[in-house]
């Protein structure tokens, strides 16, 4: 192993992150619904009891909603022993477990630490892992892999292979079309992801895109309700574990084409493709439901 | 005058209002112009300052948001000398007067007293007015007028004529169409409406509403911004006042027509159709600009 000027994996390696806590109310859940495209068609009773605090069936949280448990929790404040410009990290992977149903509002608390440090040759991975409880106990297990760009070769393990839940060879069982609207990430960032990134045109075309993409969190919870609709008769309380990679951006405007397969009863083995530029944006990716 | 069992004018007559403040942040002021449908295309630079906190000419608030003031500020609680069931009270009319640019974040403070009691013949009307003060002295001032039904025919006085700001004889100048997403009340209820009528269809049908109607302020809104945008270059700043009369309720949906008259300057007329069902939904409407 050579010694890298930016990247020190013993350093990084077991830190333990601050733990903090996050509050949330009925009105942050809807708004994280209606960002992810929930009740899109206003009349969907289907999807209304995930914007709608009174329903009459009770109100749901989409489950993806965990996902930003651990942001809002915790600063990741610096890391220790890495270096890079924030354009150089993007966001690889990212892996959610319940373990019930979340509240529709709470507060919960998040502890995560460092599990690996993987060189990948054109960058190295950060493979974080938290998890977030209320007062009820465990709620959630969480997994985010981080790749950092120009920070590979330094002779590290490369880690796991990150060809799981490949789609099998025949063709999907289900496909879910659904067109993201133009304004969806101007809702969705009021969740929480403020990077302008996602807004700012200046700021998306001097990362080289032709204009703001989606958060890749977005179009994860978009591909979310697509297999929690099809597979689970949308009863979100199904939902147990969720993971995918983001391969590719998407422009809000765009078509998710949601391509699943069905492996067991339980497990849903799925990607995502934009339709008009025909891409995979979301790859390896798989739930289990209860 | 005769004596009315639920209606006693001159209780209600001059009553003040408790007094009340309310704080709000650029994500309130994000949140209520996605829900008056700014931004909708997304990548429409025109109207992203009004969604994004570090816009680069600057954020701007929308001047409608100004209406929501006092109903966060203030518990109207139960006003004295009248007494109706909810769905028989329905907004009126709204005017709205801006001193100045309502600040992209702050604290404001609001009073309001009954000013007025008058007889329609198939209901009553109340005229309340206030006023939002903050730390640099008065922003705006409000009137709204209340309908409510079946508390008419007490013999009193009628009150002005609503016959203002009728449009001219002659074809609009200009018109501006604006489809209305399915999903557009679900956004607007965030900012504080959550009135079960605008999301529950069962609430709704027990309203004799074929589905959940758009809020009349969210309708207000939408008008404001085309407005704005045909005769203000889309600059917000200019607004100094704006009123109009509820005529009938919007579904979400719907595309909504607004026809201006120019009529000075710095005064437009205006009204809103619903292009599907040919009816008028805001009517006697007005525009000032400085």
């Amino acid at each position: 192993m050579t010694e890298h000027p930016y990247l020190h994996p013993d350093e990084l390696l077991g830190h333990e992150i601050a733990p903090g806590s996050f509050s949330y109310s009925a009105l942050d859940v809807s708004l994280y619904a209606l960002g992810i495209g929930a009740a899109r068609d206003g009349l969907d009773r289907k999807e209304l009891q995930y914007v709608f605090e009174n329903h009459k069936d009770g109100m749901k949280t989409l489950p993806t909603f965990g996902v930003m448990f651990p942001s809002h929790a915790m600063s990741r404040g610096r890391l220790p022993g890495v270096r890079y410009n924030p354009e150089n990290g993007l966001h690889g992977e990212e892996i959610l477990e319940l373990f019930r149903p979340i509240p529709t509002f709470g507060k919960v608390s998040c502890r995560g630490r460092v599990k690996g440090v993987y060189d990948k040759g054109s960058g190295a991975v950060i493979h974080i892992e938290a998890t977030t409880s209320d007062d009820q106990g465990e709620l959630a297990r969480h997994e985010t892999l981080l790749f950092i760009r120009g920070l590979g070769g330094w002779g590290g393990d490369r880690g796991p292979s990150g060809k799981t839940n490949t789609p099998p060879a025949r063709n999907p069982d289900v496909v879910h079309r659904e067109a993201i609207p133009e304004n969806q990430a101007l809702i969705y960032r009021l969740s929480g992801d403020t990077n302008p990134l996602h807004i700012d045109p200046d700021v998306a075309s001097a990362g080289a895109f032709q204009r703001p993409i989606l958060h890749g969190l977005c179009t994860y919870g978009f591909a979310s309700r697509a297999v929690i609709l099809h597979y689970a008769g949308n009863d979100s309380d199904r939902f147990r574990r969720m993971g995918g990679r983001f391969a590719n951006p998407v422009y809000p405007g765009e078509t998710l084409v949601t391509e699943m397969w069905q492996e067991a009863e339980n497990r849903i083995v799925f990607q995502c493709k934009v339709a008009e530029r025909d891409v995979l944006v979301l790859s390896n990716a798989h739930m289990e439901l209860r």
